[in-house]
């Protein structure tokens, strides 16, 4: 039976499949966007799985936009206005695929920085789109790039994670911000903001989400994956009721709604009054990782390889002297690291700096640090140059 | 922002719809496909739920195709051969949103019997299939018009859901059975194989899988909803590993992978010795709904309908004097009384003959006799007859 000539061009994921190898226990992993285990709220979730077993209500079918209670603690959490709306999804993953799904036509346009998200390329390639590649700098997007793409391509959406991007880390600036609200206003393209590493933030101030500056225009991507667990998939979606509605019909034929038990397992920690705490030691112990593997970085590899430090989230851009990438990471594994080439997080016609990224989140500073090291020795050691990929 | 061009063309769901205004405690609603909360397995979930808070690995993010231990132990279960392989799905609705999201092109046939179950004709409405019906009678599909549409059509899938049908309760003989699986085989067509009724029998004898007379010509949605809770949505997908691997592509990008700590709840359901126990309560308690429904149908109805029994699963299909019937469902639902009209059960192009399907699971017997009743009342009365929908 052949496939589909949308699923065709999809390519697979390769994060998702070098993980399998990267259990390994002899190789250091710093390809996943995998968080600590340990700070997993085991704790905090425990009386919600008590009671559980005394909520049949929790079992039975529910409703497609969410487990009640749920809903109404993260309309007040977020202030969402009356011409707004929420949908809990299986993973914000889930939520970006409805949106693909309710809104593109093939050859629809959609706007991307670049790099970018590898899970969005995968929705945005299925659904056919005309994906448009707009480089980022260092505060966001190239905001001339982005008004010129607009203004000549008419695109339905602009996806951006503004925060602490993957695989960059990089966080917009609220001038970045406020310009592209503008834009976004002007040339009537929806934004869909993903925020999946927000709440992760170790150093600097807090910034307003883009969507604040352009609310009916925008679509709002949440994740519970970093800050309860990643196992539950457990997302959620706001925007104007009428950008959302069509969201649930698709989701109605997708899965009916998402698991009832784990929304009440995620209520439940957010009504802790330990939950803040609980986030607090996420940042803390991220920060001391991050600022191990920076410091190795720049002690070892300052010669060779740039850094860009971030403020938060899971991930830092490091880029290499040029070279087929994926032969590169080919070599490190053979030599016990897992990372991420940076060919994964470009659009294929796209032209390709020679960078990986490293995640800092799941694995403790003498393993980083010990990471740092093969890499710097694969390095010197260039036998990666001669590969064919 | 307009929507995509394959969602106009989507129905909602009536179902889902119709359950928020049946949960008002005034109507007795024999319209969803709820099972009995009283069934749910709470006490045999309490050991896991009470194991999971220390089971970190349980939260981590998990492998697109399942739960590894949730895997081995169904893998084992159902005896899949070697060639075969599972995919864990977000409810045995994803499985089918997979199915035609991995296989279907606009404007590919898809066999399905009528009346169809809704979810199903939503999914490969949305995939912008050709969808064409083949009449259903007492013993499963209509063998003639089955092979007629095979020869000539060519489809790519034949959808069925064999064992207690939704919405007929219909049950296939085994003669249908093998013969189906023959023609699949000669055809080339695969046959999913949709089976969440499948343990709910309550008479007669287990009929052999339609797919176990042409494996390599099938693909099995199993759900978990009917034995386990449907607030879980939990389902498996199986077939020929090359049927399965693009339907884990697919996942990939809608939602990652389904949650782990339900997944392991399953496997503790499934583990635990009291669980056979479990499902002959089930089966007793709605044989008994069952036989209570089908007495009152028989005493007030039976002079204006006609009821077909059924050996199993959770509905039957009661036809009605002609008229219309969405015109009658809204009179009913006036009189209290929640039911699903044979209108929505068909493609947009098929004549429908004139009938209701009702619910027996999740009322008790005194609610299903005073059900009945008032339908009784508002077919006497008739004034559906001078509605216009």
């Amino acid at each position: 039976m052949e496939i589909a000539k949308s699923l065709q061009r999809v390519r697979s994921s390769y994060i998702r499949e070098i993980l399998a190898v990267a259990s390994d226990p002899n190789i250091i992993s710093l390809a996943g966007g995998l968080p600590a285990e340990e700070t997993f709220p085991l704790s905090l979730f425990k009386p919600t799985l008590e009671r559980l077993s005394n909520m049949p209500e929790a079992f039975q079918y529910g409703a497609t936009d969410g487990y009640a209670p749920l809903l109404n603690h993260l309309t007040h959490l977020y202030s969402l206005p009356e011409t707004h709306k929420l949908l809990v999804t299986t993973g914000s993953q889930q939520g970006l695929d409805l949106i693909a799904r309710a809104y593109i036509n093939p050859g629809d346009s959609v706007v991307m920085e670049t790099p970018s998200y590898l899970g969005a390329m995968q929705v945005f390639e299925f659904s056919q789109a005309n994906i448009i590649p707009v480089r980022q700098t260092e505060t966001g997007p190239d905001l001339c790039a982005l008004q010129e793409v607009f203004e000549q391509q008419l695109p339905k959406l602009f996806y951006a994670v503004p925060d602490f991007h993957n695989p960059t880390g990089v966080c917009w600036s609220l001038e970045t911000r406020k310009k592209v609200a503008e834009l976004c206003r002007q040339y009537e393209v929806t934004l869909i903001e993903d925020i999946p590493y927000r709440e992760l933030r170790f150093s600097g101030n807090n910034m307003s989400l883009v969507s604040e500056f352009c609310p009916e225009h925008s679509i709002v991507l949440r994740s519970f994956s970093k800050i309860a667990s990643p196992g539950l998939r457990l997302g959620v979606v706001s925007g104007p009721r009428q950008y959302i509605d069509p969201l649930v019909k698709v989701k109605q034929g997708a899965d009916l709604h998402t698991s009832v038990p784990v929304q009440a397992l995620l209520l439940g920690l957010l009504q802790d009054l330990r939950f803040e705490e609980h986030i607090d030691l996420i940042r803390t112990l991220y920060r001391s990782r991050y600022e191990a593997l920076l410091t190795a970085l720049t002690e070892q590899l300052s010669d060779s390889c740039t850094t860009r430090p971030v403020d938060g989230g899971m991930f830092v851009w490091v880029t290499v002297p040029e070279c087929d990438t994926l032969a590169l990471a080919k070599c490190l594994l053979k030599q016990g690291v897992a990372i991420v080439p940076s060919t994964v997080f470009y659009p294929q016609s796209v032209e390709v700096p020679a960078a990986m990224r490293l995640n800092f989140t799941n694995a403790h500073p003498n393993a980083l640090i010990e990471a740092v090291m093969r890499i710097k020795r694969v390095l010197q050691n260039g036998n990666y140059m001669n590969q064919i990929t």
